[in-house]
């Protein structure tokens, strides 16, 4: 049954998904309700990248990695490829010739569940890359697999075009039609946050500053 | 049952805890009868911080933060806020704002079974954390836990006051009625040690500077 | 039964192995075949280190790491400690003094499936190790382990002389018989890959240069 | 944001719910295109139950079992509950109480992301649950969460009113509206099995009754 | 630093260990407050047996069962056995030969946070275990622990006397000295549960059974 | 490069393998110097099998159980399937229609780095298997892998031909050249045993039959 790929997705305004990198997966979760995380075991093969793009999700077999090729040819600039195996894998899918290729079409990154490769050369290309590991194993290109469908990525369920923010905490997917909503709800709370802040820095406390003191006496919190 | 805050709390003293700090954790470990080391998924969030201090403690309901504001007004400068979920979880209990916060009372550090957000701010405050995950997964502020209790942080059992050391191998916990004769032995072992590093830069084996090799024979090692 | 030390082991000839580190882990498992990798849990203790050596392989039983001192006697210039534990363990065998010792003799690395600590100490020698955890837990000096036997490390089975390569990717290790044999593969590779790279970076897509379209169209892909 | 619970939910036909349940998790996996499965983590507590049902879904904070009470007015009979913590967690939200409560409304039995206790009384009851974890670990009534919403369990999408079927293999969604077309699959595929089981068992091989041999010697297949 | 035996342990009266027994894990710990569980990965070797006994507890080093004959000197009737290792191992510290000394003295059972082997035998022989992992690992006899002192096991805080409870929902420890308490909380709770239970299973809602309905709706849930 | 098939291997004497398994797994183990043990997550689906044969070995690309088929062909009464994937995969390779083919050659099992499924049915032929997991997923056919080759599986590396031992505490290997005298050791450490366990259940303590006492004492043992 496999076999689909979707030429055309919609997605979200680019200054959108700018703001949305700026603010931080952090701010972006919190400010959809605490929704949208992937899963912990996503990490950055380096520190310090901090994206936003729309989602080309790949829907792959284990070990193969065929679909990879398919999908970058529909990339368009500021795109984030999205790979989710079918079943729990830890090959190494993506690798520098795949990300070269990537690159020269705009694409801002990857987040894989599964593996990826030669991870020091995407460091010194500055093309990061969320995954669930490192590994060099190499896969095949012997199977069908999908192309824009929605997945559910590292525990998260995403479409093709949603957007995806990551940074040093993670990855967070936010759904395309609601990300001029979340955007808004994440500046608001970026500007609330730079006052408390500084607040906290010159030594007021929390319990102060959000006025927890009584609510805690009245559920019984004992000094003892 | 929950609820309790202690507020004052023994600690040993700061020369004896600085000390400790630069003998660094597998040192210290080792001085006190191989005892003490948390478990080995606690890792830092930055390589290169090097902390020791006063453990303030903090049992925390999964997915509940609200007890680690409770335990910023009972940090004194030098102490290390250890927090203890009291059930596994790994969601994101501490960033940017709570660590501006207990910078702002002195403390050094944060030692948490848990998860922690916003770590590329708190890496550039140089604020370090020793965590189970990174993970940006928002928490809330309904239930009571605990603060300065003892508690299991990661295999260890931590009472408020004990001395806390942490650098780039892990976590360690010091007794702290017991802190300045670990020192001691951390300091003697120290000493020691720098003479036999200089005989096996030489070339010197450990099987003779040991003196191995009889012991060996007698167990019945064969070389072929 | 344990306690033989093998005092005479071939080794591949130290040009081939240097050419094979310069190729790196996944160019060099693709070149034999994609075999030969250590699991994806043995990480590099920093980022950055590149070595290929002849395997100087120890058996040690869990928290016992006598007979690291015995191997370091067997290590010629250019080598690479290869510890696997009798049953899994993640005890801190290996730290600054035993690299100071291997560092002498001309071993250029570690891999050990179980913990290494000093790793602040490590790095600073720029001593590489790759290791399942960064654990500080000390270990004692019983009983009776093998050098240069063979063994299974990380899943690979090496055989002392088999050439250790690895990188940032992770480990792999090649039959030292046929190194030379996989040395012209992976430089094969090599010179292939930079073509195609300079094409994919001009906006060249795999689709086309592999000549996929017709196979995937076979297979039934379509687009939509 | 949660606190939404939908209480019209629509539901497949009862005949070809348990026609599912007949066919089993394997076969109705394999006769959707291979996808649907949950993960593997995800274990009965006792072996032998194989049970099908429409998916009443509950979306729950961590630790927190408030909205099961909220799902089970909810059920109807031959339903399935379907919970998916918000972020992971191995809490116990489930016991011996819930259970009778459930089971006194129809309810077939429990899909759970996260701890199950009480599974000797479980047992006994024949209420089967299929889980992360056996834990005893309380949970508290603070939060809302909502019922009846899209949530991924397990790594599997799943919406409210799909079918999930479970047995001693694990666990499989099927969408609700392609539920017939799925079980008239899975059902011819059955039929074609025991005429190939019949054929196997008196040694006939499948190299020769799938015509492998031919296909396996051009891609190169070698016997030695 | 290693090698006491702490010879006389204070124990909790066995007709409060029996009650606690049959009041089982679940119950127990809520009583409690929700405290004392161990680890969720701690698994009956076969389902059914449950049961309470005061703690013997011992600390190993990985892979050395030697103090296991020392603890089984100091077992009274009514004991069981808790082994905590000194570093993660799941090595087999325990069989049917240790099974077959233990229970001659009267021993109830193991918890281990360890492995255990012969897992048949002892299923024959009723001995129950509760453990990390069955594993036939061996396991040497040449350096010392420590038997009767306060351990980690599991992540729970044991010392000697305190009452474990286990059964198929995993292992609780109770405080010795709050045994009696706990008991009486816990038998308040059955009796409270058996009513429950009993309008429940006749169809009473819980959300009206503990009159939940004003407080959801008063947090905003909405019902659509 | 893989694409091989062995087909004429070397085998054990039937009378030692059923001696062998009737030893069991952990006398086996400990009779070859606690070695050959597969990774303790190598569970039976079902307890009480206790088997013992020779390897029929299979490496599997991740995903694809096309070779197990070309494996069934070698099989002869008495032996044991052994599969290993070439890379880290939990996909359900093997089903009923599989073990009523290899049942009907005679095969005693299976032993698999990776996923089984129909565990219901697999149970009701009586048809053992020992795993890393229990998964319905789905494999192709598509690709090469190789039969009768060494392999590592589970950590252990395997050879056709050696003796497969596998019971309730997990799997064994028997090296085919040593397995006579294997056997040997193994029936000495019975007959030995047996004695033993009428001691200890007579109420001798280890610590005397053993005569560990002195030992104990000399490192320096404190009853306190």
């Amino acid at each position: 049954m496999p076999g689909v790929v979707i030429q055309h997705i919609p997605r979200a305004p680019t200054a959108v998904i700018d703001a949305l990198a700026a603010c931080g997966v952090a701010t972006v979760h919190e400010a959809q309700g605490r929704t949208g995380l992937l899963a912990s075991y996503m990490r950055p093969i380096y520190a310090g990248a901090r994206i936003a793009g729309s989602a080309v999700t790949i829907s792959a077999p284990p070990g193969d990695n065929w679909m990879v090729h398919v999908a970058i040819e529909q990339l368009q600039p500021g795109d984030i490829l999205v790979l989710a195996p079918t079943s729990p894998c830890e090959d190494g899918y993506f690798g520098d010739l795949l990300a070269t290729s990537a690159q020269a079409r705009g694409c801002r990154g990857l987040v894989i569940d599964a593996g990826v490769r030669d991870v020091r050369d995407l460091t010194e290309m500055s093309f990061p890359v969320w995954s669930k590991a490192v590994f060099a194993q190499g896969t095949i290109k012997a199977s069908l697999g999908n192309v824009n469908v929605p997945v559910v990525c590292a525990g998260a369920a995403i479409e093709a075009g949603d957007v995806i923010v990551a940074d040093d905490d993670g990855v967070c997917v936010v759904k395309r039609e609601k990300a001029a909503e979340v955007l808004a709800a994440a500046q608001a709370r970026e500007a609330n946050e730079s006052d408390k802040r500084a607040r906290l820095a010159a030594g007021e406390l929390g319990l102060d500053m959000y006025k927890m003191r009584e609510r805690l006496a009245a559920l019984g919190l004992r000094y003892v």
